[in-house]
């Protein structure tokens, strides 16, 4: 409640609930932010709840208007982001807001889509409305932190994950890293895949690994898997080419060899880029309607991927053991520095214990 | 109070307070343990404490036994190790206590010194004293957990420090490593220093970084700092042949070139050994008295000293930077591994956070 305008005070707890309500449909309305929505009536009363579910469903809004009917008439409605005033996939909220009488709104965030960013909340006021934004804003702009990235950059949100030994290698000298971490980090990995919208491989990983980067059933909605690969030299047999539990995209640059995939089964996409650049790659599944990507490659990729600011986000597994070797991986190649004041210095950590391994989250 | 008997009950607080009163001189009393003992009237109000303070100095049921004068008649002592029961730097504890008229005697762990080991207890029995033993014994033996070991195996209990990126570098590609850590990391580490009987580093620390290897103030007793080498190819300036603040020991191996000490200031003491084998040097230092020293060595010498058994205990910083560099430094060399299953994995971990870094210490 620090730093809470007085007039905004009373409004606050019922923020708190619609952001409760938007985080319930976490990792699921990709391209669509999390939105959550409650309605109170004339005498201040909860009479609707609501959360947007997934792209093409109804607005949190409609959700909460509908479970109201009547009782919104002379009410507040409380919105962690500003109502649309434009036709997408669904009618515009403002609308159904205006048409139900209610005389109050309050806003947690301005939506930066160019399409709204501020005309709902001037269609509203308009309207006669009173309106009230930016109550716990920097919350509602947390929870939507990857759809505003995005929305801002053309690309989505990237993290990028490694599991490394106490001695920073991320495999042996022979190549084998199965396994550094233990089973509740390795759970832990499934559950950030399945609060992402893709999860990106090198094609030396996909060979080294012949991985299956699903969520392992910790969501019904499996990532999109995404095999990057300059030269397209890729194994014929691979988890990934059996797209039943999750879709593939095999993602290749200007050198790549199209002769691949002659034999190839159909299931895998394909998709030709331009140039070996990560970001080009991002921009493409931006407009797929990615918001957040994870990023499980080997040093090259991820040195490049970070380079080329293609990583907002770092998840360190750091095991408790020893595995040593001059030869062995270590997560990152080059980037030339040639003074400690000139490397990346992350920020925002967050510590947390998987088991007997760390998990270390931080921001660049 | 877990699995403590219900004749022990009555004794915990005053153990637990005998324990606090050892660790004030924690890093003090090489090569003696940590003691601390408090004494009872026959009423069991508190009428003495004490705590041993260095050796040479009284050992603690003397001091306890000195504050409690003719109070101790018909009362309790309660001391965390054994009472000795020889002559060594002081006279032996036992009869000190037969002496004051004490009728019971509460001890912590048996004393592992094979003069003592038993015979303090079965003396102070043999007089007619009631004796209980074995009242807090895991705590007892974790505060004096280096002194068990040096008594054990002739050498002393082995930390190994190093500071690293969360990339798993000890430097830059051109070598580069100050500073990786931030201040509150590095204060951390001379406060470890003050706690250490020796710190040991290569020759190769020596001429990439000439370090000072102090407390820098964290307590009055300086470590004995020890450059273990080779060869004896080392820099005729370095801050080390300074002995003014603290001692320093050349450690070198049957191929060290002794013309290097023709005209090196007379301060360092020279120590010839007959190996290049850590353990080697460590039980020379357990010899002239060091129960816990400290390896801030180079990954050659670090990974030589894990071989050799000299490792106990790790204590790795992590800073949250990005470092990179195939060619650059990583905490460890080759240790042959060729499967997940055969490396070292750590235990007991307590991870700590100083400003920005993490701590993580573990036992092998």
């Amino acid at each position: 409640m620090i730093n809470v305008p007085e007039d905004q005070k009373v409004w606050v707890p019922w923020m708190r609930r619609s952001i409760q309500l938007a985080l319930l449909a976490e990792g699921r309305t990709s391209p669509n932010p999390l939105v959550g929505s409650i309605v109170l009536d004339s005498s201040g009363r909860l009479v609707g709840e609501g959360y947007h579910t997934g792209a093409g469903n109804p607005h949190a809004e409609i959700e909460a208007l509908a479970q109201a009917g009547d009782k919104s008439v002379n009410g507040t409605i409380v919105v962690t982001l500003e109502p649309c005033c434009h036709q997408g996939l669904t009618p515009p909220c403002t609308e159904a807001i205006i048409k139900s009488g209610l005389k109050r709104v309050v806003v947690g965030m301005v939506d930066p889509d160019p399409r709204v960013s501020g005309n709902g909340i001037s269609r509203l006021k308009d309207s006669g409305l009173e309106v009230i934004v930016g109550v716990l804003r920097n919350e509602c702009e947390l929870i939507n932190r990857e759809f505003i990235f995005r929305v801002r950059h053309g690309r989505p949100w990237g993290i990028l994950k490694w599991a490394m030994s106490l001695d920073g290698r991320i495999g042996l000298p022979n190549g084998c890293s199965k396994w550094i971490t233990d089973i509740p980090a390795r759970n832990s990995v499934h559950q950030i895949r399945s609060k992402c919208d893709a999860v990106i491989v090198g094609g030396g990983t996909l060979r080294a690994d012949n991985p299956l980067l699903t969520s392992r059933g910790k969501s019904n909605f499996e990532p999109l898997r995404v095999v990057f690969t300059r030269s397209l030299t890729l194994p014929k047999a691979a988890k990934l080419w059996d797209t039943k539990t999750a879709k593939t995209i095999i993602a290749y640059g200007p050198e790549g060899n199209e002769a691949f995939f002659s034999d190839l089964p159909d299931g895998p996409e394909k998709l030709r880029l331009t140039s070996d650049d990560p970001s080009e790659l991002l921009s493409s599944l931006g407009k797929k309607g990615c918001n957040k990507i994870l990023w499980e490659c080997g040093p090259q990729l991820a040195t490049s991927a970070i380079e080329a600011n293609c990583v907002q986000e770092l998840v360190v597994f750091i095991a408790p053991k020893l595995l040593g070797g001059k030869s062995a991986m270590s997560p990152l190649n080059n980037f030339g520095f040639e003074s400690l004041d000139s490397t990346y210095k992350l920020q925002h950590s967050i510590l947390e214990r998987k088991g007997e391994d760390l998990c270390w989250k931080l921001l660049f």
